[in-house]
């Protein structure tokens, strides 16, 4: 961490910064350029942030710099988090296909399109679980029905699942049926969520939110990793700007910058990002291209008759389409 | 709701659309141009949001007409809410001062918070009783000492106090302490905290998203409201811009907006919005001139020995001038 | 400036950026923390930014402590600057009203509104004087007819004139009859502009662009101030953010931000930063009490038979309110 | 244009808005909803937007139907533009490599980079003519030796050159020396310029303002095509968000949007969006992959003395290597 004091400081208001960091713990270091005198932490013990360093005279500016993240610092450990859930591997060599509807609907519905994806390539079903969509007027409960359903059908095909938990008190009921956690953008600084994620044995697929930076993103994630759990899939899925034509902007650069930040795998969601369907097959392809571990896709085999509004929903051809127009991309991967 | 055909859509797409909407329950009405024919969805029963209608052929955009939120609507009520507890009124013709720290730490520092503030005009007392600041490496936990400490800060003053509860399951332990219920930035979107607040009977102060709309705010006070709690107060506390100077954006707009929009009281908070101490006293005065119904404000009597850095804190001189800046205001408001 | 080097730097790493620095003339400083080796310039002298220090092996970052204007700052002249234009003056203890319509459409519009709002208490007239408003299909030509009706107007009603320059090619048209011009914010960046108007002898009121930073606000400022104009009026008129409610988002922060970062005078356009008539008078009395030097407004006398959308448009009752409303607000301030 | 009357809009409300868009020429339709009473305005003749509906009473929105631009849109021209110069092919099959310096600096920087691209594959030599970077205290001013050192540059290796013009009166200069002129983000609304390289018959490499909606783009665009020079190259280049790891958030997005609305070729420069050289790789790939129709890097042979930052600029070998990894995304896209 370093103070730069402003150009009318005094000495004495630089003496009685750097006494007050000396008690605190810290050591000081002071350089003095022309027009400004910089005062660095040495050795940044305990969280130097907590000392009320702008309640003193003459503090200009306190930059940081270390990250305010460790355990999943690329620094921390530098070899890729590779997980493993039964046969699939995130991280790997290999990206890995999410696909499935926004909501389960029926046993119909989610076998369908659970057969389906699967025999084009998918890995992992995805599915939310909910009563309804979240709502005003109704409580966004979960129906243990559809999470039986969703576990079914990955049964039945091989697919492992993936589905939203809202609230630490849902983890419980969720885990019953899912391989995986999801942790939706809305959530993703959800502490008390997170922290109950973090003593728990499964991975976790953590989506950014969309005012999120990626060191905010990160934080989430040491959150959940310094609980003990390492199994943090990173999901970039757009951020709020001021363009509209698109839902949300999807951030590609953020995959290969986590990529030098952090060792976590990083997936995208272009279905959420975009809202248009039309953008899904480019945004995938780019999704790759610039090394994301996977995507995350929304799909459904009939999507006239589905219950959310279809803006970003892939019909069964496009989702075919895309599936032989990634595989050249994902073989040069390799 | 209006649907928008693309300049390609034949007669049949158009008939394709129609027959779905009408199918669901829909009333529609053709509206044909020059250029492009638009269909409009007559009396909105049921949401027609949920009609999957990007899975058809030929449209083109959809725009809604009425507003996703209807019981915190001016529309709804025209009368502006007016909440009263105990002898405080917010929303009503005098502005009220909600002050105090950023954390609770000792006895002796809320007691001396809440005498100072309580002689300079505050009404209500503000202060976080979480044990640390939130970090990755600590549980959000309670305190339940230090609600006590807030709560007989409270008595002792005469003040009313608020505090901020991060989940559905502290909402409890909290009320035994509190009068007022705070949602921080990060939950605004926490629907489960949302609704199980919706249930009480005590005013929930509602801080808007850092990225979030107007619209979603109302949104979010919508949650609350339709459980049966209509008293909510919207604080304005700054958006996320790429403007760094300031912590955030404060959107002082958003006051006359949200009083155009809806009737619940909108209060501000222009110490976290920018982030900065200076900034605290001319924000405050522009809030009130804006329409503002209130203000919070970090403030301490000791920041160079205070736990938060204290970057937007303001000393007990700086609240002094504060509150003798403000007055000519607050009356020029009746 | 601080050159950051990564964890992973060696002492030959540091070593050769050290020797970059001082074969370009830069002294050095070095400070050795426990994670990570700073290397400090001491007095910037010539520009530190032109070093391509990127280019070193070991380089994390590169940290700016100065501030990258100099002349229009505060610590380079501590004493507000005063603009006076013969009986006005600007960024002294009286905020100014600068009130008109958005084009010039014929003498009886710009006499009628010249002197309504000059009896209402404007000091200085505002209109565009280009020939039609801009678009694709239309050259942005200034019509000499509405320039002189504009003189006109303020010399029968004793009020200034301000008016857009789009170009510098136009500034010497511009100059025979204005006595502020303008630069719109699309063009806050158009460099080759604000040169030449460095080079005149008038004040130049500069809006920030919609999505520029206070910093480089402050830069463009400083293009005007380097060539000898020390006539410069700063106005804020909105950023570009994500909400959608009002036009763009009025940053009343920059008010008492630019005051602290500059000795220049301050004024806000809360038309065109909110885009509604409704929202105008709140914002224009939050501005001056954020301490705002004057405000420019948009009127009409008869807006629905202008040649704009009227969508901020004030009209004459509105802006007599407004004027009310703000009296005692201007009083405040002196 | 659909014109939305809030729900307390009168019958002669409504009545007055459409005798005033009649009067003006517009054919309307009404729509009677449960709530709201939606006029449209039939055949867009004319430019409805400047009719001052917002002045009327009981207008509550006004929603445009149409897109504000027309000869750039696919709905005008459903064919790809494809713009061919001598050998090159900007808009085919295959993708286009712009590479050079930031800055022109002297022969022998110019010579060499020019040879090294070409020989990796580039087709076209970038490089700004300028006398020094834009700097408060130094005119931009164009430097003759600069333009015809790029010039020779091409002629010697046989590729075509491009440059950025800053104003106007720069045209002619300019055109003396380069294949293609490039406007920078910041001039993206310089509507002088963009009308004056609408009079000339070469390629235009339009860049997107940082804070510029794609529509904003192709109006700009059109400003251009509508005075004749059809040959318009969009350049995608990163936009302002809050995110600060990178300079700007290269929205991908916009290359399959783009390609949706216009029949524009569509360029990606992942130097400038993301202002970090270790991106460019990865950023550069996903542009191709996106379905750009090509990309200009910033690369110099010798970074560690040359006039810029640094932080950017790929060195030749990893201009080496980015070639390399292109080279089978850009074969996939025939």
């Amino acid at each position: 961490m370093i103070i730069v004091m402003n150009g009318k400081a005094s000495e004495d208001d630089v003496e009685k910064v750097i006494q007050k960091l000396n008690k605190m713990g810290h050591k000081t270091h002071i350089s003095r350029g022309e027009e400004r005198i910089v005062i660095g932490i040495i050795g940044e013990i305990g969280n130097p942030s907590l000392v009320p360093l702008y309640a003193f005279e003459g503090v200009e500016k306190i930059i940081p710099i270390l990250k305010p993240y460790k355990l999943v610092s690329r620094e921390f450990k530098s070899k890729d988090t590779v997980i493993k859930i039964k046969e699939v591997i995130i991280g790997g060599k290999e990206a890995v296909i999410i696909a499935g509807p926004s909501i389960i609907e029926s046993k119909k519905q989610i076998f369908d399109i659970a057969l389906q994806v699967k025999s084009l390539g998918a890995k992992i079903l995805r599915g939310s679980a909910f009563k309804s969509p979240a709502s005003p007027y109704k409580l966004p409960e979960l129906d243990e029905k559809k999470l039986k359903l969703l576990a079914q059908a990955g049964d039945k095909t091989g697919l492992l699942v993936v589905t939203e938990v809202m609230s630490a008190d849902q983890i419980d009921l969720v885990d019953k049926y899912t391989d995986i956690f999801q942790v939706g953008a809305k959530n993703m600084q959800n502490f008390v969520l997170l922290k109950e994620l973090g003593r728990i044995k499964k991975p976790v697929l953590l989506k950014r939110g969309i005012s999120a930076t990626l060191e905010e993103l990160l934080i989430s994630a040491e959150y959940i990793f310094s609980q003990g759990n390492h199994q943090v899939i990173l999901c970039e899925r757009g951020i709020r700007t001021f363009e509209n034509y698109t839902l949300n902007t999807l951030d590609l650069s953020a995959v290969p910058a986590l990529k030098i930040l952090s060792h976590l795998p990083v997936i995208v969601d272009p279905s959420h990002a975009t809202g248009r369907w039309k953008l899904v097959i480019p945004m995938s392809k780019a999704a790759i291209a610039a090394g994301a571990d996977g995507l995350i896709i929304e799909v459904h085999t009939d999507p006239a008759n589905s219950l959310s509004d279809g803006t970003q929903t892939l019909k069964i051809d496009t989702f075919t389409q895309l599936m032989k127009e990634l595989k050249p991309l994902i073989q040069l991967r390799n």
